[in-house]
């Protein structure tokens, strides 16, 4: 099977691209500690990598948090809570975070000879994120067929994006049917002690909305089970 | 002034390229620890930002070392000696730096509310790298128009290249004509101890031709100062 790389954050998403493309492609797994609040990501991603049957799994440390003006990178921000999904661009979104990641999926994928990159963004059942968008990875495609050494050579770079156009209950049932096991991810921006998920931030509303959509029992514990 | 992000790796061509725009930008620079063999690189960023005037200079760690792939990155690859600039992209290569860096800098652009990258690339008298060219940076800059909040908004990134269809000869010549003392600025790839340049790999071949060229007298100490 030819080489890909899968960006892997340990969430319902990039969880389910792995399981959908890992008969198709040797998956090759990447993982940034980015200054994040939670390590419980990193902890959920190596689960994950290891369910799908995924044998080179990176984790490379960026320091994002250097920089700031994120929620989920500077501790000064909150997450916000029950916000209402869908007005504008939240303040968990961090700059330029899908650019980087792509970036270093790119120089790894040149590394070991791959072309195909596998991404887990959705743009229906999202938090409004520019860089989860159709157009954004075409014009990063682009970028990396005008700049790399690889596709200087002829072959060219190709992003996969399985999710892309699916709803979350959408994404859930696909990944019921190619087996994977949703008790392993972590969507939570907030987690408390043990990793508890909070239940109200964008994330976790976004994954009880889909698990209840999708009619799967929903294996997350939250801390907090409002109705929503 | 507006202020805009430089990328200063503390070579001659980005402390040109800073020295061409700190008139017209308030420019807050940016460099990387990536694997490099050489630290060295970094002390000549630090004293060359000082020289600009530069205020806001930051150093994020990244690690490229742990992909290898690259001359620069792998101590296992050798960085090569008169091998003849212009016949293909050599083993200095480092799979999607610029893609990596200009990322980077998008994201610290985002939180500082500047549009402006600067960055000293040049495509002529160069190791013949992807990443350098107006194609790939006409591609960046249309990824971060359609992936990023700050594009979303309304105002668009712009990618200042001031050195791209420049040769060394004359982008030294713009530099003097700036104030920049090239002394501050280091270029070899794989410098001896105390950073004494090597005089034999690309970037030293490139740098003492383009002094050559310029007519102005080279301040660069050389190991090895062979005919070329």
């Amino acid at each position: 099977m030819k080489p890909a790389v899968l960006l892997l954050s340990g969430g319902l998403d990039s969880a389910t691209a792995g399981a959908l493309l890992c008969g198709r492609f040797e998956l090759h797994a990447l993982s940034f500690r980015y200054g994040q609040r939670h390590a419980v990501e990193i902890a959920a991603a190596r689960k994950v990598g290891r369910h799908l049957g995924i044998r080179d799994h990176r984790v490379v440390s960026i320091d994002l948090g250097a920089f700031g003006g994120s929620a989920l990178t500077d501790r000064s921000i909150a997450v916000p809570r029950r916000r209402g999904i869908g007005r504008g661009i939240p303040a968990t979104y961090v700059p330029a975070r899908n650019t980087i990641f792509l970036a270093f999926a790119a120089a790894l994928a040149e590394t070991i000879g791959a072309r195909d990159l596998v991404i887990g963004v959705n743009v229906l059942d999202s938090s409004g994120y520019p860089d989860c968008t159709p157009a954004f990875l075409a014009a990063f495609r682009k970028t990396l067929n005008a700049g790399t050494r690889a596709a200087a050579g002829g072959q060219k770079f190709r992003i996969h994006a399985p999710l892309v156009r699916l709803t979350k209950a959408e994404i859930i049932r696909a990944g019921v049917r190619a087996g994977v096991d949703y008790a392993l991810t972590h969507s939570c921006y907030d987690p408390g002690r043990g990793g508890l998920a909070c239940g109200a931030c964008d994330a976790c509303v976004l994954r009880r909305r889909g698990f209840r959509a999708a009619g799967v029992p929903d294996p997350t514990r939250y801390a907090s089970v409002g109705r929503r």
